[in-house]
């Protein structure tokens, strides 16, 4: 059997069809799918990906069938369109372009208006009646050509246009005359000349084969090769070559372009939506010079086209089972349907069109599923900027919004309020109008201004920094690492360049695009629990394998988590409960103690807060598991920070303080400077702590078994999970666990009765997880701490990457930010090997995930084909965790899957 | 067939033999092993281990033929001896004690003088004329079967026998007299009555079985399963009951006991050594109540005794062919040996020990190779401390030496100085007297005084702490983390508890144990290179697979690692360089500047310092590759401390200082606080600055190749590697090679010549290791750096882990220090991992490891079982290396290596 190296489209009827990919490129395959469903595409036809290979393997030469099986498809064209290619007299204008089997957007090379020549330029010109658009056509053909094909830099080709519209004192490039164009055209035609020692070619045919071979060229160019290499696309697929017939909206009154929409992209709602422009070309719809018309009103116009476009439309939206975006021309009253895709639509919409789409019978629940991104459903859970009807921020003050600086989108929603720079001002302020916290950085010390504030700026620290995490945690706006803007909390002033922003300014956040504006916006709140959107989630919780639990520290944000369907605690971590005002004095208390017996005394003042504190935790979580880590940061973040007290002493001294006051502060210098450490993320925190004071274990140990029992007293199920955090080694489990679960026996024969529980460890050192096997042998569960294992991992310090992550993204080297998606190649090995490993030793072990990347839609999806039991996110991404683990239910084995994991 | 249970040995011939371990344990089997030879050891029975597994099968049931061959076993011995075991007249006395396969110091009980009674004590007290030696081995027989059988705490017996001490006003066990003894005894018996309801047994056929089945049930006491578990030792091999006819040395004039090596420990030269007491007991030999004898007097006391001492213990060194550490008693004129075996020495003694006994032909030289333990070697290479013949340390001046503290030994020799405690005054003090710098912790900054400093002295930092790794680079000594010192370095004193330390007190280091004395002691200079141990270096040599090189950063360290055997450069760090005088101020404009230009411009300035010392190393390494890692610490370093510029800036607000002078000052500190980070190990470092700076990589790249085309041209053997550290992704490598390759054809071009170099990198963050099969598609070799690798892998901050390390050795979850000693498990299974997936890709590549762990022997062992091509270490510990490279080779499928890998 011969390979068949060229298809024809046209006529209602394609020589391939949707699948064909792999042999057509995704846009071949789409043009053949679109004919053969009788849709108005302008014809022409695809030469295959493997004519691409063939040159390749042959030297650059195309096997011998390619240039008549081509020559017989134009022949087909030719009579189709009754046009001829090259005529001088009515030519057929085509589009030669690229294609392959994944989309590879950027190396996409396209040639229009092929077939023009001088003759045929004038030719159409006067048959036109329109010679600016002829002229205008043969330049654009001449430079595309002359980039694409004969390898001439485009900024040659653009020193010429700009010359011309300066002679002419054009500011756009409308205002060229057709004489205008004429002069452009040959200068272009120098240009080629000079460059190739050769005139701009003027033979159709020629043009064609040059331009298509130079679509197979660009299959190997470096942005092409590069592309594929980050991009795992194998080297040896080769691209398709699409040559298809011009057709053109601003021939006339009878000619027209638009886009559009088979939905509402903005709110869901089921009508015909998008705008259009008579007598122009698809560029001047975006292009603002003109404003495009509403679409209902083309069916004044053009009561028949209005109809078949409808008509269309709607088939497409059920052939793809999808809102389409499409982009249409009418050429002299004739209907030409040029592009359909599946719309881009907002959170909001892609709910409400899931849940229709299902109502209409157009989709199954699972399909529906698969329709909306996890990421959107941010959109349905936090305030919004509100934008006017042309999508510009609307300001809820005289004064207008200005766009100052732009930081990393660290925790979703919208804040508005007036600046302060230290937590304190942030409650005194705060009680009177709207704040926003603006720091270098936070740190622990500034909770009580975090909780006050609307929103948080910082202009340090990255996805995962303590702003960051706090503030997601708290469901609250954040936009983190803004990097432009100088934050000097000492002036109470921060600047952004020139600009300098004082205390008391009005700004506004957007924490879904990290976006910062000068001047108060005006926010609206999305309506959160809507019918739709509990639908949804419904048949997302039917689907799904993997459970979903939430990170949350405090009863009430407990109680937030089960709202957003949370099935229990999946990482509560202790030590954010020693930052309130009413303990933080004990916690010091503890550390400056410099024997055990004091420690304990500090100890036993804390010992019922937090016991309180866990029994609000259990009552929440009312039959779901609730985990429960011990204290795990280092304890200097408990005490001033050093550097201040130096400056402190170094003053006092200065200034002659009493001698008694001195030493009271360098005694407590003395002891922060004990506990300084140079890399405290490396140092003495996690079980390291309470290996080495090992009744801090005792005491928070015995204040989850005491609180556990006592609520259980009450009826409730309680099911407490302790997790041991930061461990290295299977022994330093034994030590810790030993202590727990000799308080336990405690605790029960004291009250009389027992409650079950299990004791487990975070999975955040690479030698934890490489050692898993071991460690699973006292360990009842597992969770991956993946924060701390990707800085393991990667040896990057979450609070110090920001300074290169953003340089490793455009390099390339890193796909994404590895603290906001789980990196499956180093870091997911490890979860990988670890949750084997663990299953070996202890079939029965419990594994999930409690680092930031739970509630990351493509890292959820790797727990879940890793197979753990749960992901643990923030309340607010409990949605996200549910949707994504549903879809990768959906999506196992796919091609979609596949692509994924490449 | 029958299980044999019982195995007698004695009167010249035994059931069992030397390799029987596994049925009579080691100490069984030593005691058949030295019978067999025709040894007089004191005759007696194994019970087997099989014995014990039965019991604890059988729930404390022994099975029913291991009583009555006990009992045969215990006639043929009292046949033997002419005593019956609880003669009333005579009594055979017996030792019980454990023994298992494999040695459990520490777990094992003992009990003496079985056999006793109040009867056959009577009889023993009138028999020997000697009744306090008659009362006090009755009272040490009841005290130890109380403990070990009838589980009676210790502390009770020794309160009673205080008590009895203070009522007859003596101050030593051996005021006592025979009367208090009885006294003694009387309470004991009281208090076992009270203890257990029954009076001490009298049988000594029962005492015999229950001291049998105490032994046996001490093999699953808590201290022996955390042992067993700890030393991944099978439980379930049960332990041997060695029972053995008790003899004594303090039974009159022709009665003694004494102590010996059959050759000189201390120097290693082929003479009879030891000392010896007549009528006394081992304990007092060596208890220093009386003086011991040279045991060359022995030959006038007893010449045939000697004869016989000297026959013997020469037949047991040529039998087990090392030297013999041994113990024997004589009597009444009969000599028993008690024990023997291969005797500890110095590392002089052993290197010569180990050649002379090649030339007598009594070992091999691979034999010999074994006899010596590559940490002793250190000792060969530096100062020491000189011991009088006591082995008390001596003094240089009247003083006498105050052992004051005890740090980590960071860097082994002698140090002898004044005390001085800035850079600055080490430097100035130095040029006038021996000086030791003594700091809290030591920084990039300190070198030029750490250069002139005789020894180092820190409170802070472990064994990779800044001081001890760049100490050992030096060779210079050093003690590190000496906790109790607070070192105050503004008030010129450190203080340890209530003593102060001045500047210019003489204190001295031994860097080999970390002892810090206060006082000018005694050195003496080693003798390095030695006929001797040229000889034994070169035996390794012939026997090694495994290559050796050395870190060095400067040519001076280039030529002493070439003294010491090193085979070429694993690592040249080139930031020490930087901190030079003449360089530091361009290294600092470097950073300071804030853009590229100004970046270029500096580093123009340090590239022909930099290509000058890369030109010494080529020369230094003339036909051995030279591995020159590019920058790899943050940039800070670089610069004055934030908390120092924090204070300065504050006290010049404070003191009103000139606005100028301010703001250049607080210009200062905002750059570095720009630079700042949380956890700098973490952080913008390794290539990671050469991937944002490229230019930085770009001149040290033109340094290093230039320096190469300049050697090679003077007829110098270049073979150059370029080494980029911390890489995570392959791509980071790639970029940074591109930078090396383009630049090199640069220098070639223009010197119109070309060497040959390599690209490669180092594996020190567990991505790497990962991905290392990824990471080699680019890189031509590979070096671990197992420091950096052992901090992420584990989590542990070196310069943080002092506090934490040490309670964690304390309570067994880590074996060793893993920065000192490879973790084999976790670290280990990375680095086997990564050579695997690196030669998968390309299988030339060259492996390596250039941390810490290459001159630390059980690591370079590892080292050489998972393949690796060679070690690279500090150059004093190159010969160490060495030697441990060539036993890695002797032990290869030996029991030994199993031990060590279990």
């Amino acid at each position: 059997m011969h390979t068949k190296y060229v298809y024809f489209f046209g006529g209602g009827h394609a020589d391939g069809h949707g699948k064909m990919k792999e042999e057509l490129g995704g846009k071949g395959a789409g043009l053949a799918e679109m004919t053969n469903a009788q849709l108005p595409v302008p014809p022409g036809f695809t030469i295959s990906t493997r004519a691409c290979v063939a040159y390749f393997q042959q030297g650059g030469k195309l096997p011998p069938e390619v240039d008549p099986r081509t020559a017989e498809a134009l022949a087909r064209l030719e009579e189709l369109q009754g046009q001829k290619l090259g005529d001088p007299e009515d030519p057929l204008l085509v589009s030669v372009r690229s294609g392959a089997k994944f989309s590879m957007p950027g190396m996409m090379d396209t040639i229009l208006n092929l077939g023009l020549n001088d003759r045929s330029a004038e030719a159409l010109a006067r048959k036109s009646g329109n010679p600016r658009w002829a002229y205008d056509s043969y330049r654009r053909f001449i430079q595309m050509f002359g980039n694409v094909v004969l390898e001439i830099p485009k900024e040659e080709f653009e020193h010429i246009f700009d010359g011309q519209k300066k002679k002419a004192k054009a500011k756009l490039d409308t205002e060229l005359s057709s004489e205008n164009l004429k002069n452009v055209v040959a200068e272009y035609k120098k240009l080629v000349r000079k460059k190739t020692g050769q005139p701009f070619p003027q033979e159709a045919r020629g043009q064609l084969k040059m331009a298509r071979d130079a679509v197979f060229r660009s299959w190997n160019n470096k942005r092409a090769t590069t592309y594929r290499r980050l991009n795992n696309i194998p080297d040896d697929l080769g691209t398709a070559v699409n040559v298809q017939a011009m057709v053109f909206g601003n021939l006339g009154e009878t000619s027209g372009t638009g886009v559009g929409f088979t939905r509402n992209p903005s709110t869901g709602d089921n009508e015909f939506y998008g705008e259009f422009l008579m007598n122009a070309q698809g560029e001047d719809v975006v292009s603002g010079v003109r404003t495009p018309v509403p679409i209902r009103e083309l069916e004044a116009i053009m009561p028949e086209v209005y109809r078949q476009l409808r008509e269309i439309t709607t088939r497409l939206e059920q052939h793809y089972k999808d809102v389409q975006d499409f982009e249409f021309t009418i050429q002299e009253g004739k209907l030409y349907m040029l592009q359909t895709r599946n719309g881009k639509r907002t959170g909001k919409a892609a709910v409400k069109i899931a849940v229709d789409m299902v109502s209409e019978g157009l989709l199954t629940k699972r399909e529906a599923l698969l329709r909306v991104e996890p990421g959107q459903l941010d959109q349905l859970l936090h305030p919004l900027l509100a934008e006017d009807a042309k999508g510009v921020l609307a300001a809820a003050g005289n004064e207008r919004l200005k766009h100052v600086a732009t930081g990393l989108p660290a925790s979703p929603g919208a804040a508005v309020g007036r600046v302060v720079f230290t937590a304190d001002e942030t409650v005194e302020q705060g009680a009177k109008y709207p704040v926003i916290l603006v720091r270098a950085e936070t740190v622990p010390d500034d909770i009580h201004g975090m909780e006050v504030a609307k929103g948080i700026l910082t202009s340090r620290g990255g996805m995962t920094s303590h702003a960051a995490v706090v503030t997601r945690g708290m469901g609250k706006c954040c936009v983190a690492g803004a990097g432009a803007i100088n934050v000097n909390a000492e002036k109470k002033q921060a600047a952004v360049g020139s600009l300098v922003i004082q205390e008391g300014d009005w700004i506004s956040l957007d924490g879904s695009t990290g976006r910062v504006f000068l001047g108060q916006a005006k926010t609206m709140e999305p309506d959160p629990a809507s019918g739709d959107f509990a639908t949804f989630m419904g048949w997302a919780d039917e689907v799904r394998k993997l459970g979903v639990r939430a990170n949350a520290d405090i009863p009430r944000d407990a109680q937030a988590a089960r709202r957003f369907g949370a099935e229990g605690i999946g990482l509560c971590r202790t030590e954010h409960m020693f930052f309130a005002a009413d303990r933080l004095p004990h916690m010091q208390t503890m550390i400056l103690a410099d024997n055990e017996k004091d420690r304990r005394k500090a100890l036993n003042k804390l010992l019922p807060m937090q016991r309180k504190d866990f029994e609000g935790l259990f009552k929440a979580m009312d039959g779901y598991p609730v985990i429960i880590r011990t204290l795990d940061p280092p304890l200097h973040e408990f005490l001033p920070k050093r550097e201040d007290l130096m400056v402190e002493v170094a003053l006092m001294k200065a200034r002659k303080a009493p001698k008694k006051k001195i030493e009271e502060k360098e005694k407590l210098l003395q002891r922060v400077e004990d506990l300084h450490e140079f890399n405290p993320m490396l140092g003495l925190r996690g079980c390291r702590l309470g290996i080495v004071y090992p009744e801090i274990t005792e005491m928070q140990a015995r204040a989850i078994i005491q609180a556990a029992v006592n609520v259980a007293k009450k009826g409730v199920k309680v099911i407490p999970e302790i997790m041991i955090p930061l461990v290295g080694t299977r022994r330093e489990l034994t030590l810790q666990k030993d202590i727990c679960d000799k308080v336990a026996e405690e605790v029960f024969a004291k009250a009389g009765t027992r409650v079950k529980y299990m004791v487990g460890t975070m999975i955040e050192i690479p030698r934890a997880a490489l050692t898993a096997d071991e460690v699973a042998k006292d360990a009842e569960f597992f969770s991956f701490g993946t924060n701390d294992l990707t800085q393991t991992t990667y040896g990057f310090s979450r609070d110090d990457s920001g300074k290169f992550l953003k340089p490793y993204v455009d390099l390339k080297i890193l796909k994404n930010d590895p603290f906001a998606v789980l990196d499956e190649t180093g870091v997911g090995q490890l979860v990988d090997m670890a949750t084997k490993k663990g299953r070996q030793s202890r079939p029965e072990l419990e594994v999930g995930i409690c680092g930031e990347h739970g509630g990351e839609p493509n890292s959820v999806m790797f727990c879940h084909r890793v197979g753990l039991d749960y992901v643990s996110c923030s309340p607010y991404r409990v949605p996200i965790a549910r949707l994504a683990a549903a879809q990768a239910v959906l999506l196992e084995g796919s091609k979609e899957e596949a692509m994924r994991t490449a």
